[in-house]
């Protein structure tokens, strides 16, 4: 949990600064890639580098199916402006930005309330749902004092900003002088160097055989994504003056959608194998191919 | 059983008089807002009440599955004429109101019958998966005689015919006066106020951990909706000679999948707790954010 | 497995010679058909017949989970194709047949190597996974000799190909005469005719409780033909000089999406009895309504 919290600190703090520089584009790109990049490419390598050392792991099971509804609904409040959008547009006079506005303020503040309450959730009424071995949480939370993790926290939150600050800034000359889109920019590259640290930690548990912390740091983090710092952002928006929507590509919708899907077929029977860390990467190059090939975003226009 | 068919008399009796008189943007909204209503109004309060109570709750696992796979079965039916509309659509002299008129009825048929097959499996030859606890059942079923139940039965649909005659009777009035969308009545106040009875009874039966019967009355309600009453609803339309078809608006649509999603997702492990009623009531505030925000519906035209 | 590889052959070869005549769009309709015609037709009739005579038929659920996650990863690659050209089609000068060719062919590689992880998984590191109970194995892969089994598949294929050859050569015609269009004939005639030998198969195990085989049989194919046959075909018509694409109609992506989804259901908990059968053919009927009654297809546009 704190790894995740951690995570999202240096998420947050790259995608402010984007959006205060008004590159909402690249924003809303990296909450799409940052979702897909977890529950795809960080969780498919690690039940694949997991499988290939253990035939079978587990994890636990309530825990996870949770975390999966959250997500899918998460992804339902995702597609909507974007559906409302194609529906509103072709009401002469029906649609407006600043409908759309409101309405992804409404669904942010639901979210950011659901939330709290998955937290309460997780931490408090159930926390037992999202033990596997006392064990191994003893293990993992005695690696670092508490004084340690906020002194490592605030020093590594000081070097992204720096770096994010850097990153931000050479998106438009690598973007010309490579010929990839924002978009692809956004949801692949950005997503995948934003969340190194999350990533090895994930694949070493998981080659420890500690699934239940792998799958934890990989779903949480994509939950946290998706119920805290897509709201938080829409929050920022106002506060910078330019209110972001939650509308997306229809391709971005489309990949958070398979993603979320995939991960709930994946994790309903609490075990995992090799093959399925085969079939989430699958499904992520699949959708690395799409995001290549497509054409500089036009926002949905029917 | 008798609780559901009760309730589906009403919803038939509203439904039939907006029929008659040329409603029929109102009718469908009613069916597309009774599912999800259920869906996710009803079944999530009696998930959230009966939740904060017990910590975690059980019910029949099986007889919920075959229900969700029922409901996913109707959306898929109720996904197509729009779908239709919209392929046929871009294809030159392809569409017709005649051909989406002929294809509603066809799956308004294959419904209809499912849906007798569905009440053959639950009362004949697979009774014992809709059982939780034999206690449970007796208790529930004895304390209405039959005879009072067909006299309060009478009686209220007799009420119900009144109200609803009023309650259709003032939809353009409210309308305008309060400018909300024809779709929006339909989808959220017409499915809350028709259903009253059945919501208290789920609720209640949540609340005093017969959680097998909440869902029963919440999904089998549901059910009844989209396997029964819309398709009597379509061969009503032909008798009153308006004939009526099954496209609905996209956000509907989406709605309706949606909440068979969740409730699958749901139901699968065949117990709640209250964190799953909290995301079922998140996903129906931001679908009715959706349906506040819409502008009067534009029947799909792409 | 075999029975499965030789079914393929039969399609190979029919689509083969289609395609070398240029009839893409019947060959892309069978794809479509072959998938939706073994997961709903031929896996409904079985779990319909079987469960008629066996109250409840169990099968392997683990196998079936890994099997049906690959079908929905296939289906989110038949989707793409069919989402990119919707999303860069409004895109000035964004879509081009050539970058969705390439595209397509992307996706095959993807799903080709795919379907060598999964023949992997499934016949060496977890063969156990798709076993129910020894005697069943031994039983059917003893009823032929190898060499038995080598010259049937020989003396099928040639006749096949006779058959195949006079099938695509009366396709136009029928098609003019009947009146309905080369979809309908791709996506419900073709799969039926073309695969008569699996489906009886696999409803005389269900009528045997043999569900295991039976499931395997259904799914088993349907997976072979979305990671097998769909990739061999679009390599081949690079070898025909006439590349094609991914691309399907709506109709067809939403079929094959809603096929994979009540699968997954039906599949879910390891056991079957009639409702699901009926469950689904009623999907497969309204599907095939909504294919009689669509317009000659017009690929998407937007």
């Amino acid at each position: 949990m704190l790894n995740a919290t951690f995570g999202n600190a240096a998420e947050l703090i790259i995608a402010g600064i984007a959006l205060s520089k008004g590159l909402t584009n690249v924003v809303k790109a990296s909450i799409t890639g940052s979702i897909i990049g977890n529950v795809l490419f960080v969780l498919g390598l690690s039940v694949l580098f997991g499988g290939v050392k253990y035939k079978e792991q587990y994890f636990n099971r309530a825990g996870a199916r949770t975390s999966a509804v959250s997500l899918s609904l998460a992804a339902i409040g995702l597609v909507i402006p974007t559906l409302f959008h194609l529906t509103a547009y072709s009401s002469p006079g029906g649609w407006s930005p600043l409908v759309e506005q409101k309405l992804s303020l409404g669904i942010a503040i639901v979210l950011f309330l659901t939330y709290f309450c998955v937290l309460g959730f997780t931490l408090r009424t159930h926390k037992y749902f999202f033990q596997c071995r006392d064990q191994d949480i003893v293990e993992s939370s005695t690696q670092w004092s508490p004084a340690k993790g906020v002194t490592i926290l605030l020093i590594s939150t000081a070097v992204v900003a720096v770096l994010s600050e850097f990153l931000v800034g050479t998106i438009e000359n690598v973007r010309h002088s490579v010929g990839v889109t924002e978009v692809f920019i956004g949801v692949i590259v950005v997503a995948i160097v934003g969340n190194a640290a999350e990533h090895s930690t994930a694949i070493l548990m998981a080659m420890k055989n500690k699934m239940n912390l792998s799958v934890g740091i990989a779903i949480g983090f994509s939950l946290q994504i998706a119920l805290f710092v897509a709201p938080v952002l829409i929050f920022l928006s106002y506060l910078f003056g330019r209110p972001m929507d939650l509308e997306f590509t229809m391709p971005e919708v489309f990949a958070v959608v398979a993603s979320v899907y995939i991960l709930f077929q994946i994790s309903g029977d609490g075990e995992t194998n090799w093959i399925e860390g085969v079939q989430l990467l699958s499904v992520y190059v699949i959708l690395g191919i799409l995001f290549f090939y497509l054409p500089e975003p036009q926002h949905v226009t029917p």
